[in-house]
């Protein structure tokens, strides 16, 4: 297996976080890249660096205005007087909307939902450059590979079409299954990561082409807070091919095997041509955000049933932040869906 | 006339504040209920205390998780590990919700449009002594007041049914409208504030029996940023029965009076049995906001042509902040009035 990569991601280094109405350094840091770069090699995988794969593969998935918003938006908060370092909201169209208004302010409270992904100088190329790593990865698949670790960073299960929130930016997954479509009629996205993967369920909620399938923790007391519930199934010709999967605060290794069975089976009634696995390590028992009791070698059993699935597959990097065994995790999980994925 | 206010709703003191990123003074300190107070006796209104009116006329605009949310919310906060003085929210519901969250902070994003409205210890007490204000004023027009000036501080006019913003917590206007449609088939809510009146929109952007009419500054560029365009008219029954009129940045006096003649050319067409008026003096060109350019006497004009309508009126304060003639704007509006108010 290949893990597709560019240092270039490591550019965006956000500051701001607010936890509980305190301003906190914010936990997805450039080094988490290093780290599971180097646990990726560490087991065998070789590298290809990811070269710019233009915007085709993003503009299917995020609207216009949004990636004009991404490309610009630091330039012109700069220009304001008393601005901050990094792009950071502070109004919301909650709920309802009307307009669409023309000042950068306003138009960060339009693409921005909350305050965990500010946006500063290079954000817009690392973003790019983590959507470029997805897009790279999905062509080699859709190329015959039958299986790929893309290491996307930032993260990108939070963003919507049009809104970047927790860590996100461009949903790397979605860019990826979108890519997948072109050679399969139907994909599936299996999310892992601690958290709801809310941009991935909101941006594929109204079609059926691609199946979206959530495992995290119950929403009700974690972000995202306002999706992620069990009766999300999906709207329109998308009803029934979303899939939410909440598991109770700090369930271990048998709860979400136990869950992982259910969404499997969802995914092969479902028969894709191909998956992505949006692939959070934060359910770890270990992690900082401390959600949910999923072990290191738990995170080998994950795979091993993903696995068993036989899909082409690309594994997307999500969630997962600093603590002494996110590598060990990593490699545990690509050590276990390698040693059992047969295409 | 008469003048409604307790001094109790100067213990809600708010310190948070974010502009540009940059997290500064609130602007919405009680010393501004001070300088109106001082302004309305001055010219000679007689002063009426609050007393407290219960929680029927607030819980008929809004929702009753959001009142449990308000009156709860800080004890709840300052129980989290770490928390800052005041909620403020990080996470925002933006569009769209599925699931209502448990958690407070959660619930501080669900029910809190910007950073603007932080919650202390003695938020509660002194939002519902302000919305008593609104309905003690509302229920003395009902027994036959032809006018009263209720000084309503915090002000309203951004607060939603179930959400506060810009300042606001409960809406003191949409409180004082249904009160008053305890004895009239229609009333209407005049709101001539710098910022567009969102949350009494939206509380009645579905009922034909309150017409919302708000004139402001263009929101394309200005907070509430995502409504108050030309093109919200209401929805289902309540479609044709809201009217808003942005006015360009700087407008003054003339474009400001011009725009008042449409809206109370539709507000005479309506024929409502009493009258809101929500009272902003942040038009004023010397406003710390500077949106607008009316002048001192301009208010006096405003007032005037709003007395023309010959309604019973409930003058419900909203914003307007510290400089050197907030009082006399407040004195000028009043003045004007009251020249020219027969009913």
């Amino acid at each position: 297996m290949k893990v597709v990569y560019n240092e270039a991601q490591k550019l965006h280094y956000p500051q701001h976080f607010v936890a509980s109405g305190t301003i906190t350094a914010n936990p997805e840091q450039p080094e988490r890249a290093d780290r599971l770069f180097a646990a990726a090699v560490g087991i065998g995988l070789e590298h290809e660096m990811t070269v710019d794969q233009g915007l085709a593969g993003i503009s299917a998935v995020h609207t216009p205005e949004y990636l004009q918003f991404l490309q610009h938006a630091h330039e012109r908060w700069r220009r304001r007087e008393g601005a901050s370092a990094e792009v950071i909201p502070n109004v919301h169209p909650v709920r309802s909307t009307s307009g669409y208004p023309e000042s950068v302010d306003g138009q960060a409270g339009f693409h921005m939902a909350d305050t965990a992904c500010p946006i500063s100088a290079e954000t817009w190329d690392a973003v790019r450059m983590s959507a470029s790593t997805a897009v790279q990865a999905a062509r080699h698949v859709l190329d015959g590979e039958s299986s790929i670790y893309s290491l996307c960073r930032p993260p990108g299960h939070h963003a919507y079409a049009d809104m970047a929130g927790g860590f996100c930016y461009l949903n790397n997954s979605g860019v990826a299954a979108q890519c997948l479509r072109g050679d399969h009629d139907r994909v599936a996205i299996l999310d892992v990561d601690l958290h709801h993967g809310n941009g991935t369920q909101g941006m594929f909620y109204r079609r059926p082409d691609v199946l979206t399938v959530s495992l995290h923790c119950d929403p009700a007391r974690f972000y995202p807070f306002f999706w992620g519930y069990a009766d999300e199934r999906g709207e329109g010709p998308g009803l029934g091919y979303n899939m939410n999967l909440p598991l109770p605060r700090h369930a271990g290794d048998a709860e979400f095997l136990e869950a992982l069975d259910a969404a499997i089976g969802r995914i092969a009634a479902y028969s894709p041509g191909a998956l992505v696995v949006a692939l959070g390590l934060d359910a770890y028992e270990g992690d900082p955000f401390g959600g949910l009791s999923v072990t290191t070698t738990g995170f080998a059993r994950i795979a091993e049933k993903i696995a068993a699935l036989r899909l082409p597959t690309v594994i997307v990097q999500e969630g997962g932040y600093l603590c002494d065994e996110l590598g060990a995790n990593l490699a545990s999980f690509l050590t276990g869906f390698g040693e059992k994925h047969r295409v």
